[in-house]
């Protein structure tokens, strides 16, 4: 017979799911109640409202997936992408490749424009796939990389898109809260976010929004969308508003009840403020970690603040450090992927976990574990340095 | 500005969500960890322990699907269904029918066996469907169809997939926790359930389970599997077991919190003891109903107790008196669909739902307010008749 599950308390600095508040907790624990509930579609009217200003959006489709952000991701690809349609897809990290499976697995052709891990996509090289190729029906990107810590430049991006008369598809996972992330202003078509990043809501759901033009594609498909989950002709019918709400699928109620928390959280904040509160603690926590001796991967101008991928000291066991932290601190930060990893550490700074506290706890912790080890770091600095930023 | 949201406290004896237990509440709410946590890692492997007693299964490939339950259909459809394979599809209600646009949108083709919204499904058309069709890849069927309360025979269908050489893909939504669901012994190759039935769960998690042949379809595909999301090639890396976990997605953490401490509280009853439950309440309810003459859509050997469909008594607006009930009690009560709509109620005993309280309350809420509206229905004989089953 097994028993309830305790989880232990962490401090979660990884690259998501990042702490949640226990507002946000306490919210996903209220009575549960029916998917076409009247007051339940109240709430469902105010997620769309909110999660339409923090895209700064006015898009109609603009709703919560029901399912974690690679489900987000795959609601734009399936839906916008058909059999023998060509995608630019921008590969500078983990997520641009899971672009190109969803293309593939669609039938599409992704014309691939690859960047270092670590480096923002390259306007030039964009530009020219989007010039050498006819017919290109989007161009998909990732704004922030969370296998890296960089972010690209999506006004740019998206403007090379329209300028091509293609589509954009974004990933906003990372960037969503933490960032500047405008649809409207910048022309982005279609859009997919997580819950669990800078949203600080438990993983399990994906903001996603469909401009006018994806909404048109979608509406003008030749083929049948092979989804019939994440098909937004059907998904329209219940989060596209204009009166009645067609049953679909049941909404998994308990979680967006945790997501309506968080935006409410974060509407009360105000978005200008959580920015500026990801660069201060970002500002600090870099101040101690490169006083301490430990490197960024990513340059400065585009350095994400909830997301710091560092360089692990020379002769250091990476993974040991981790666990370390883990079992002796109860602190989570994330270990490199890909081509990165037992390189890099990646320690987040994600809305509810991005605190001054957590920045001090990090850092004390991460020079205690590593001075025990004997690695090549200064001592007794990085402290003092955060310090610093917080009383400039 | 939006403000916390806080929901009413209902009754839910609808076609699910059911209530929820304060302990699965409750269970949703503890911290978050991380998706790669050790604990969490732990916490998983009791899920899928309990899910295979539950299912009644060795199958290594045997978890939660991070989405509802369509998401858990699609799963099973769109990994066994390539282009061109003949899928049997029995309909006898919704969710046949959406099995059918799932086997379509795969590119297979489904033959339909058609039997009346109400009755279960016929045999002896499976059998000829099954004769009369060569190199059929499936048998799929609704064990416990949602939409009308009646169950078919799971056990001989299975039978008849495995005597013309075909997987049989079984929906168990609604029938998991609330009846017997013998997947090993029935020779079930491929099945998707839900929380929100009779696991009392908030929505959102589709438990699944693929058999060995089933596994072996998936593994000898001869094109990709059409999703990233759902593959199950690549969740076996996360779920499959047999050492290291390879990250796939971020796994909805909180509503598997609440998943695992459902599967305790069932595996503390007891299947069979929950499986008597059901039938207890729905012999109550039904004894109330049928003396107050309200009467029953599907015939009693294969009624589901877990899901009562009752006729709307002649010339009363059922959905005036959903409303009132919503309204006036807090208590819902599930809508007819398709053809019955308008024309039946589905009454849920579905998990913590299933209690005597709930029947009780349920009887003299639906007397009172038929009566206040002058409804052709016998009063004060309810309540009597409820009781006399429990006191039998």
């Amino acid at each position: 017979m097994k028993a309830t599950f305790n989880p232990p308390v962490r401090t979660l600095m990884g690259p998501g799911p990042s702490d949640v508040s226990p507002r946000v907790l306490s919210a996903m624990a209220r009575p549960t109640i029916g998917h076409l509930d009247p007051e339940f579609i109240r709430m469902m009217d105010e997620i769309k409202e909110m999660l339409q200003l923090l895209f700064k959006t006015k898009s109609p489709l603009t709703m919560p997936v029901s399912a974690p952000g690679s489900a987000g991701m795959e609601a734009c690809f399936v839906n916008l992408v058909e059999p023998g349609d060509k995608v630019v897809v921008c590969q500078n990290g983990v997520f641009g490749g899971r672009m190109k499976e969803n293309v593939e697995r669609f039938g599409g052709e992704a014309i691939m424009v690859q960047d270092d891990w670590g480096k923002p996509v390259d306007l030039d090289k964009v530009e020219k796939a989007l010039a050498d190729n006819d017919n290109v029906k989007a161009l998909a990107f990732v704004h922030a990389e969370t296998s890296t810590g960089v972010r690209s430049d999506a006004e740019s991006l998206c403007a090379l898109a329209q300028k091509y008369g293609c589509l954009s598809i974004v990933d906003a996972v990372t960037s969503l809260g933490g960032i500047d992330v405008d649809m409207d202003g910048w022309g982005i078509d279609a859009i997919y976010s997580g819950t669990q990043k800078c949203l600080s809501c438990p993983p399990g759901i994906s903001p996603v929004a469909f401009g006018e033009k994806a909404i048109d594609a979608v509406k003008n498909r030749k083929t049948p969308v092979p989804s019939w989950f994440l098909d937004k002709n059907l998904v329209m019918g219940y989060w596209g508003g204009g009166g009645k709400r067609a049953y679909h699928h049941t909404a998994p109620v308990n979680s967006l009840y945790a997501l309506h928390e968080s935006l409410v959280m974060l509407h009360e904040e105000g978005m200008e403020n959580a920015w500026q509160r990801h660069q201060l603690h970002h500002d600090a926590l870099r101040a101690g970690l490169e006083a301490m001796g430990v490197n960024f991967l990513v340059d400065e101008e585009c350095r994400l603040p909830q997301l710091n991928t560092v360089f692990v000291p020379e002769g250091v066991d990476e993974a040991e450090v981790r666990t370390r932290l883990l079992n002796e601190y109860s602190l989570e930060i994330g270990a490199g992927l890909g081509a990165l990893a037992g390189k890099v550490w990646r320690i987040g700074l994600m809305g509810s976990a991005c605190n001054r506290r957590n920045v001090m706890f990090c850092l004390s912790a991460l020079e205690n574990t590593l001075s025990s080890m004997n690695a090549p770091i200064t001592r007794g600095v990085a402290a003092l340095a955060a310090e610093a930023v917080y009383n400039a």
